[in-house]
């Protein structure tokens, strides 16, 4: 039998929806806490596939989820660029920042699948220990964040200096996209090879562009990336994360030719209801519902199921589990979604 | 002589626009610098009518700007309700935050008028002295954005503390909106009694909310404030900034009867043409095409001219002038607004 995300992504309507959530696997969780201590950095634990494809099963032991996705960082790409990353505990990632032409073409797509091999070793655990109902979904940034994270080396408020280097410099900048869209078709490809069932790309900084930077930045390489995979044989359901930018949900969905579109917790009525019926949507309650709990975390359960009971809908937050959730809150949610029945 | 800003405001178009930028008091001038040095902290400078109304009026020695904005910040507010603020150097603004009823019961409306004093001194000194063709823009926070400071103690990037309490006691968190749309009321009230000639109520959390929670904290109570001033004969115009809210921004300047809408630089093509042609629209520019400079500076200025010249419009940028941005790149800005003749 297929997972019940796959048949959505494939395009049925279930009531009630498929259920995971983003950052499911992570340090909500004790038993993640105990495991990463394991790991000499943030970077060995991705890159360690007993300890990567662990995380990614923890949460489906306790909850039960319709999916996994693949425990791994958007950084792992620059890092099979040949770009230097790491991580500062308990201040987030650094990068050796590229602003200029020497430095970007030191870096080269052709090693991201000997480099990111401990990756898809972990892709390949995961699939092979998951119940085959389940769905292991595979995990990439968009290029337009992961140049953020490249050109300013390191997480920023206003992303100053990349988005200075796109008007600067458009040539070099359009340089640096082109190869992390390139890349990112190697990444996503080798994931597929290793049994992910299907993709969400994260362009977790697609907020900050005006309108016809999102298009070029983030819809283009987005619609690279699927028309890639296509050539290549692999129809492999996409989901399209662009944080931020649900007011431009419905074209990104639409011309990169999505499978899904997940959305933030910002997306109004207006920007949902522009979303092809064809187009799987997925996302929505604000993670700090899932912080409160409760009765008021199953009404607005509830509502968006309700609100949703027409379109294909895989059950999802906005944005990630935050690190500070209790655990039992999450079980309270995948319960009300599996429990629901329409009125 | 009015001045053109408040031409706009009161109804007519200008060609080119008139021109202010959000912090064109700031960091990025040497002069500012200097009398920054002389405060003995962020909230002193504010207090001090002295210092104060020389930063606001230093842009306008260098640059033919339209207006001046009264220097000040959103959190004089909270210390004016009697909560505790301070500024840690470097790192941002600091509050005892509020997290129950007795602690928000300690908080209080009735001395603002007398808190706050120095700041309506500082607006009429400004009044004093600027040139009567150049309005004076009051300042003030949005009630939602000035209870996510209050409610976390600091900045926040994703308000989890803020957003918990609305959702985990409602009652309690509409009564610190009540208390600080009351408050806004008294404060904007006095600046406009001091000699401002339009405020504009600085919304920069409103694009956290999800869209029901954004109607009833951003709209509500700005919606308030506007029928406020009204009914004590204060037809004095208000810019609202939903910032990140750009999506919302139509309903936002519509239903809460606002003269003009700001908008940050990711607003679409869509969103703004919703916007009512009765709403003056300002804004766009993004602050890195100002850090950026040059042709493609100007060019972007041209385009946006063109793209509302058949609207009324005030010449802005999406978001404050950046602290590292050079001074001859305003200089420049306002040259190309000023010296603007469409095709």
């Amino acid at each position: 039998m297929t997972s019940a995300l796959l048949r959505v992504l494939a395009g049925e309507r279930i009531d009630p929806p498929p259920v995971w959530l983003m950052r499911q696997a992570g340090r909500y969780l004790p038993e993640y806490r105990a495991l990463r201590a394991q790991a000499r950095g943030f970077l060995d634990f991705c890159f360690r596939p007993d300890l990567a494809s662990e995380a990614t099963l923890q949460p489906l032991r306790r909850f039960d989820l319709d999916a996994a996705i693949l425990f791994s960082d958007i950084l792992v790409v620059p890092h099979g660029l040949g770009a230097k990353v790491w991580f500062v505990e308990g201040e987030g990632p650094r990068l050796e920042p590229i602003g200029d032409a020497p430095a970007l073409r030191r870096l080269s797509a052709a090693g991201i699948g000997e480099r990111l091999a401990p990756v898809y070793e972990a892709a390949a655990r995961v699939r092979a220990q998951l119940d085959p109902k389940k769905a292991l979904i595979g995990f990439a940034g968009g290029p337009w964040t992961v140049a953020c994270y490249m050109v300013e080396g390191a997480g920023s408020r206003d992303f100053a200096a990349a988005k200075s280097l796109m008007w600067r410099d458009g040539a070099l900048f359009d340089e640096l996209i082109t190869l992390l869209t390139e890349a990112t078709i190697e990444h996503v490809d080798a994931q597929i090879a290793a049994g992910v069932d299907c993709i969400q790309l994260f362009d977790s900084w697609s907020g900050v562009l005006p309108e016809r930077e999102f298009e070029r930045y983030v819809i283009e390489p987005t619609a690279k990336i699927r028309a890639a995979l296509r050539l290549r044989g692999r129809a492999t359901p996409l989901i399209g994360f662009p944080r931020g930018a649900g007011q431009h949900a419905a074209r990104y969905a639409r011309q990169a030719g999505l499978e899904a579109v997940s959305l933030d917790s910002t997306v109004g009525a207006r920007s949902l209801a522009e979303i092809d019926q064809t187009t799987a949507v997925q996302g929505l309650l604000d993670p700090i519902l899932l912080l409160v709990g409760g009765e008021r975390m199953r009404a607005a359960i509830g509502a968006q199921i309700g609100l949703l009971r027409e379109r294909r809908h895989v059950f999802n937050l906005g944005h990630g589990v935050l690190p500070q959730t209790p655990p039992d809150h999450v079980a309270d949610l995948v319960a009300a979604v599996k429990g629901w029945r329409g009125g």
